[in-house]
């Protein structure tokens, strides 16, 4: 937790639940990120927070946008984003948004099927466009689906056809799998994404863009990589696989970017146990899944908790939210431990919350409202 | 899908995603429920589907209602339902909400631990209170985890101190899971119910009344047994674990009233194949699992599909939402098939969904809003 945060926790004891972010931390993740990928431009993940102060100073600090929906294409532009610093990463776009955010002057859009391709040709004639490959995703602690990507052999016709329906066929992307701890993962996908490249470029398809995606990790309850480690190794990857012909790098940050400026003060709401002699006590949280928490879903982050008794004496907890919906518990199986003096009344902090938690909390599941956000 | 449902989709052609729910059906599913079980007292779970019309009606029928949270209980007496007609079903409850319920009137709470007990002795003093047990959920299709109940030596106790705490030691509650299939699961637990009852009384402890939860299913793709069935099964039980001295029954449905009323409309916004030989295609809609089918979690809950092309050559699918989130994912082992013809633009419904979908749907996640409702 950021001095700034712990100040204004102390300070203001903001009613729970909420969030409270450190714009300051956010910029020092940029600048991280930036000096340990220099040649890499940025494109910050809008969904991982898409609040206004967040946007305004990454638009301050020179970075660009990755949106996944007209609406963050629109947020992105009212926080003084350029149009074409934006790109519209979902592969799956109404045609209506498509035409929507080209009429805002966006000129980047991904794709990884033939009927996308064909909707940007006739929706957003001339821009640039990249195909998303399916790669692997060991290593990740929150792994993609194959529900975004194709395969490479299509991915290699689309391109071609790319520029047969008058489109600027520009580069590929990939995308390893969210908090992806390891390097390995970026450097098979860079081999596969390389012998494409080269592939079409034989093909006569000047492809000039690599897009690495994002899954830069941050630190939970476990240690990760360096973010410096980390950029040498794709670095070290992009310069075996293209040599000094570097094409234009683009990553995704989201997670990385805001996570641990991050942290949602929450109060404990009861603590009990299930029969006298139970050694596991449950702790209730006034916020769970679906009040923001939804990345707990089978325990996949692992949050850090801080509470007003560390250092006392611990026994074994399940964490669960205050909702009546029994799914609604976050760690059961992860071996979570908790001073045996917590009480409800008691604040306790959820670390490195800062992405994709006030965009995925329900709007009023239970009556519950969203947990309140303040950026300090 | 009910024929108003069907004339109002097709005469006003909503927005989509959007929810169109009947009311008549919520009136004809309460009344269904009252005559399978006439000795029953219906509480409707309010986070099934917390809209006015839908309290308003339930209101006008004489129904009761079991609240999740004070924003529920302001919700029931907005819609001008009697503070003595509330029940405050949670288990888990911050003491400032108790005591705004209680200052609203309302005099029915559940617990299921020691702390919570004390809790309402000091915010609710005098209330009727009910202690949940853990009972087995084989058979529900969404069956409940540990995380509500506890084990029936510390219910018993917790009743006697309940009395001792100046509360009125009023029941017992259990819930068999949710979508739950198998009378047998209802038959046991009343059992377990019956056989506390008996010791309670026979500790001193009047209690007077079973809350046999929620969990009557709704026909989704696989038929369900019919209500007067389980009513039956229900009834036979209780008849034969109480004799002539039955308690208060006490019944807590949602989903059974309000999931067969109501109807997603969604837009199909891609059909695509990951390779050009792959017989699998994705069916992206304009809304998945953080729009509000969070109930398809792990394929738990399987929504019957309706297409324009229905009846036309068919293949199998996967189905997924419109987000850049991987999980995002609707049913990808559930076998469904759809037409080969289906294409983008596509209108599709998803019927019975008319329980848990509005209040799960995320503020904004990936800047999409949640879904529209329509009340019919």
């Amino acid at each position: 937790m950021t001095p700034k945060l712990s100040a204004f926790l102390r300070d203001s004891a903001p009613a729970t639940p909420c969030l409270v972010l450190d714009l300051d931390r956010v910029e020092e993740n940029y600048r991280r990120l930036k000096a340990a990928m220099p040649l890499a431009r940025i494109y910050y993940a809008v969904k991982a927070n898409p609040a206004a102060p967040v946007l305004d100073r990454l638009v301050g600090l020179g970075s660009c946008f990755d949106a996944a929906s007209f609406e963050e294409v629109e947020a992105c532009l009212e926080a003084g984003a350029a149009p074409e610093s934006i790109s519209y990463g979902n592969t799956v776009k109404k045609e209506s948004a498509i035409r929507a955010a080209y009429g805002r002057g966006v000129r980047m859009f991904a794709f990884d099927s033939e009927p996308e391709l064909r909707k940007l040709a006739r929706s957003a004639p001339g821009s640039r466009v990249y195909c998303r490959i399916l790669v692997g995703n060991d290593g990740a602690e929150w792994p993609l689906s194959r529900k975004f990507g194709c395969e490479v052999e299509m991915a290699r016709e689309l391109m071609v056809l790319a520029g047969e329906l008058g489109l600027d066929p520009f580069g590929l992307s990939f995308h390893v799998g969210s908090q992806q701890v390891n390097t390995a993962a970026y450097e098979a996908a860079i081999a596969k994404v390389a012998m494409l490249f080269t592939d079409l470029r034989d093909a006569g398809v000047k492809v000039r863009m690599v897009n690495l995606g994002g899954g830069y990790p941050v630190r939970y309850r476990q240690e990760v990589p360096e973010i410096d480690d980390i950029g040498a190794a794709i670095m070290g990857a992009m310069a075996e696989h293209f040599g000094n012909a570097l094409p234009d790098i683009l990553v995704e940050p989201g997670r990385f970017i805001v996570g641990d400026a991050g942290v949602v003060s929450a109060e404990v709401v009861l603590v009990s146990r299930k029969a006298k002699d139970d050694p596991v006590r449950w702790v209730y949280l006034d916020i769970g899944r679906f009040g923001g928490l939804a990345e707990t879903e089978g325990e996949a982050i692992k949050y850090a908790f801080r509470t007003p008794r560390d250092g006392e004496a611990e026994g074994p907890v399940t964490i669960a939210g205050p909702t009546c919906d029994s799914t609604d518990t976050l760690y059961e199986k992860s071996n979570y431990r908790m001073p045996l003096s917590l009480d409800a009344g008691d604040r306790v902090e959820l670390l490195a919350t800062g992405a994709y938690v006030t965009s995925y909390a329900s709007q009023f599941f239970n009556g519950f409202k969203p947990l309140a956000e303040h950026y300090v």
